[in-house]
């Protein structure tokens, strides 16, 4: 692809990320009964707050996504359709999970790569990373009142991280932007759609708490 | 008014927001039953935590009140005073809701023209102006263990967008300060006070949330 | 001590801090039965999340942490050891209290001398001391869900903050930074173990709150 259509393709995927993302968080907030103020905001947080977190550790402020309006309708227009149609959209809950994935494994890359550009070393770039893949997620789940479901067993973090690692690695090795992008992105997906299909869990403390 | 007396109002403005922010604060402090220094906190978030959210997302840091030993001491005497106090503060809740009006229209202007001298457009402008006005008392809520109370049909956050964004667009339109701020400020207390005689209330959502 | 030796001394110290605070933010994971990606991130957040949110304050951006793997793999230990042996280390509990007093003396006088050096006057350097000192524990229980344990009685908060005003006021009157350290440690380890084993509690509100 010419360098146009790449970035074009790039700002679509990051568009269509953010719109799953929105609608999981404009979900959270009908499901709490919560008002449609609350299903903007939710969905605009869980769209946008991982990249957010991330620009703001990194010192790239103000986000790149104030800048562009785009950013700032997408989560927007998916807060609107799921509050208007949470019904359909309730039941389409597999969908969601899948594109959910979708929107994971392309943030925890973009998310590590924009981290490298800033000048961090590979591992707090993979940790930073994730953190714009689950972030957003996170800080959807507090401000509805909830423990952050991915605290709770689901394996949403590891495959981040590790997608994230993966392209950090190969960037590092020089392969060119492309390769790099793919196999971060195919790894964070396959690992998590794995994930989903076998129920694998993340382990949960043995033996007695003694709170 | 010649421009000292102008500064100088300006800050007495800011200042009287912020107490009465920090007063509704340390009020959820204290019928959450936490302690004297769980008022001050959450005082001091709800009073300041708005601009600070504002200021490191423009990249303004230290934000202005670190830098101004009146904007970190009012809160303070705002906890204090509502530590002390707060049997007869309480009984006043219709004079703090109606200062606190007061306090949102006043920051949701004065939020979105900094973010405005900080080089950005006016969409996101209006949002920071928002998140200004309201983003102390989201923190406050969550702090406190709680949902945000703007989530649940309150409609808070659409005056102080409507004020943000009516003055962004004057702004841009070159009239003078003076106008634009006041223009700014009307709209957002004025919006926010129909709805609460007239009770107007955000939707809630409609229909089964098949949880 | 020659200039060397302090600075491995410092680091040492600050890698001890951390790893007595991640184990606290761990143990809090186990104990409301979440899984080990839960007790990791609660882990990294309680040690290193108070010196993020003061750097990203005063714009100190990236925060050193991410720069140095050294302070990212110590929450990751402390994660893991105390996933694995959690029904020891919570019979330990005094142990760890007695540390993370040790933690929070060295986390408010480092932190404080930080915001100094980023050019902050005494007391908005003072507050960011104790932000860095219990910041951490704050964003832990804010990410389990539950209200802030220093915001219900607790003694925490006002020893932070004696022992970091301490510290920048001496640094003001240019003694030698390990005489400013000390003081300012000492003052704060004294305090908040005095409050322990005297059994000292913040002030609760009296009288009907109305809610």
């Amino acid at each position: 692809m010419p360098p146009t259509e790449l970035a074009t393709t790039l700002v679509v995927l990051d568009l269509v990320g953010i719109f799953v993302f929105a609608v999981t968080g404009a979900l959270v907030a009908v499901r709490k009964n919560l008002d449609l103020f609350a299903a903007l905001v939710l969905g605009g947080v869980t769209g946008l707050g991982g990249g957010f977190v991330r620009d703001v550790l990194i010192g790239a402020t103000p986000p790149a996504a104030l800048a562009d309006w785009r950013y700032l309708m997408v989560p927007v227009a998916a807060g609107l359709l799921t509050f208007a149609f949470h019904p359909v959209i309730g039941r389409l809950e597999r969908v969601v999970t899948l594109f959910d994935a979708f929107g994971l494994a392309l943030f925890c890359v973009t998310g590590a790569l924009k981290a490298v550009d800033y000048g961090l070393g590979p591992l707090p770039a993979a940790l930073l990373g994730m953190v714009t893949g689950i972030g957003g997620g996170i800080l959807r789940d507090v401000l509805a009142g909830r423990v952050p479901v991915i605290f709770e067993g689901a394996l949403y973090a590891t495959p981040a991280l590790t997608g994230a690692l993966v392209a950090v690695l190969l960037d590092r090795a020089d392969l060119p932007l492309g390769v790099v992008a793919a196999a971060g992105f195919s790894t964070c997906l396959g690992f998590r759609l794995l994930a989903l299909v076998r129920g694998w869990r993340a382990p949960l403390p043995k033996g007695p708490a003694n709170v």
